[in-house]
């Protein structure tokens, strides 16, 4: 299990790029949603998500030699921008494997950041099978995301800061997909402060983290279906469910309309591109799947999302408002 | 003249619901501008514009008696904004007298704050003739912002933020329309360090800033037709431009397709919702108008755009493009 020491540690090694993003507050966002409501912007990372704070802490700890034969992930996405603009960074050559159903924008946003792209059909454990093939042929550090510590220590640096800058926050929200966010955040804020409530949310269409947080032990869906294509994990990580069973308050599911709807009212109110992954947070308090009083921290966990996409969301939610 | 003691005493006085809005660097959109481009995110501002700091400055400084009766302004939208929310924060009525043509969204969140509105035909001297009657007729306080020295004393706080929060800064690009919010800024900065360079932008269709700064008198102009929509003034106030001329270091104008385009780089890679009169310093950037070299600010000003106009302008760029 990962400590708040290897979080510290993870803090302190963070490069300058990596942006300490702000938490905004935004008054017509709170009245909307009667909440003394925060948020923790990694909209704004670097990247546009994240995931680059772990993706930084996986590649600055490969040996020497790994850095030079190059590294490997599998990404819906954004794990694969954060893991090709900080591979250009720390000079080590990136690979990535992607699902052909993949959004093409995020396909473009690795490649332009400087990783060798390889596609996969769409099937999750496809992906793993590329990988296995390329640590084979090429020699590449094949590297496993959903069940790295490190991992977990870097998305955990996150819970730090929401805490080092909000002293008195009482509930955090977070996005769950593996549940390496969730996992390194409740890390951090239950060894600072027990008190402080983490509850992770994820969308009806794909809510395998649910599932095995209800269950006591993880469970696998066959696919998912979701507006949030951040979050598309058939099943949570085995070493983050150990970290969620331990810190993790409660795990609560949002309807795929109300999250379009939450895109739409951060659109409007806090002026903020958020995508519907890093809005199911917001979905829950828009419905009252989550009713918190007190100052409640609601993880923005990424903006990656095309003009399409964005301007389709907020057609629908105005026709049907 | 405004000078830099009566900023610094408008700072002291704003209260916290006035937001220290955060500088946010993005990666990407330096990487696309080819600048060290950091922005002053008043879009982040509370009722989504800096107006807001203006809008408290006057009313906070109104008699007991003035206050009491109640407060009226003309705006194009964004003060309207400001004014009622503060109103309604320091317990003064407030009244705003709009014209017709005024985005129906600005209206409405003028109202939800609490003013009642007083809409006029859509000419721009029709603003201060209605404003009088109601000053007669109800004996409200009648407020000029385009010529109140404590409006430039409350815009100028923006100022005192970017070079506390950015002490490097070297060059500062800021949006004109009746030149309050630049004369503010440039009064603070100037005063700070007179070698950071304040630059105004104004659209092409509505830039009798730029034209009464090279005429070096104010000039005014029969009417205006720009997508800025916040920037719409048909002359500078006197008092402003007064502070143009001492303070400011150029003012440049931007094509009105360029700000389009503005509007959705930022929301590509800045994940920001920016109103287009926000964006016109990033025009600037884009177009090569302005050619900074090392770390430029722009100003956010606003980000109040309906979700229509926001759609309709990444739709227009995406065609042209």
């Amino acid at each position: 299990m990962i400590t708040l020491s290897e979080i510290n540690t993870a803090q302190q090694n963070l490069p300058p790029e990596i942006i300490r993003t702000p938490i905004i507050f935004s008054n017509d966002l709170a009245e909307r949603l009667q909440t003394q409501i925060f948020l923790k912007a990694e909209n704004l990372q670097v990247t546009g998500s994240y995931k680059s704070r772990a993706a930084f802490t996986i590649l600055n700890n490969l040996t020497p030699a790994q850095k030079q034969k190059g590294a490997a992930l599998s990404s819906s996405g954004n794990f694969a921008g954060g893991f090709a603009f900080m591979g250009r960074l720390l000079d080590v050559p990136t690979t990535v494997v992607m699902m052909e159903k993949t959004a093409p924008f995020k396909v473009e946003k690795a490649r332009r950041y400087g990783a060798e792209i390889v596609m996969c059909e769409n099937r999750f454990e496809a992906r793993f099978e590329t990988l296995d093939r390329l640590q084979q042929e090429r020699g590449l550090k094949s590297m496993n995301h959903f069940e790295d510590p490190l991992v977990i220590a870097g998305h955990g640096t996150i819970g730090l800061e929401i805490l080092q800058d909000l002293p008195n926050a009482e509930v955090i929200l977070v996005p769950i997909s593996s549940g390496g966010l969730i996992a390194g955040i409740a890390t951090a804020v239950k060894a600072l402060n027990p008190q402080v409530k983490v509850i992770g949310v994820q969308p009806e269409g794909s809510k395998a983290a649910y599932l095995s947080y209800k269950a006591g032990c993880v469970q696998s869906i066959k696919s998912v279906d979701t507006v949030c294509d951040a979050l598309v994990s058939t099943q949570p990580g085995n070493l983050p469910f150990a970290h969620i069973r331990e810190y993790v308050d409660d795990i609560v599911v949002v309807s795929e309309e109300s999250v379009k709807r939450a895109v739409a009212l951060l659109f409007e109110t806090a002026k903020l591109v958020v995508e519907p992954s890093g809005a199911v947070g917001i979905a829950a308090l828009l419905t009252g799947v989550v009713s918190a009083k007190g100052k409640v921290v609601n993880l923005l966990s990424g903006g990656n999302i095309s003009e399409d996409k964005f301007v389709k969301i907020l057609h629908q939610v105005k026709l049907t408002e």
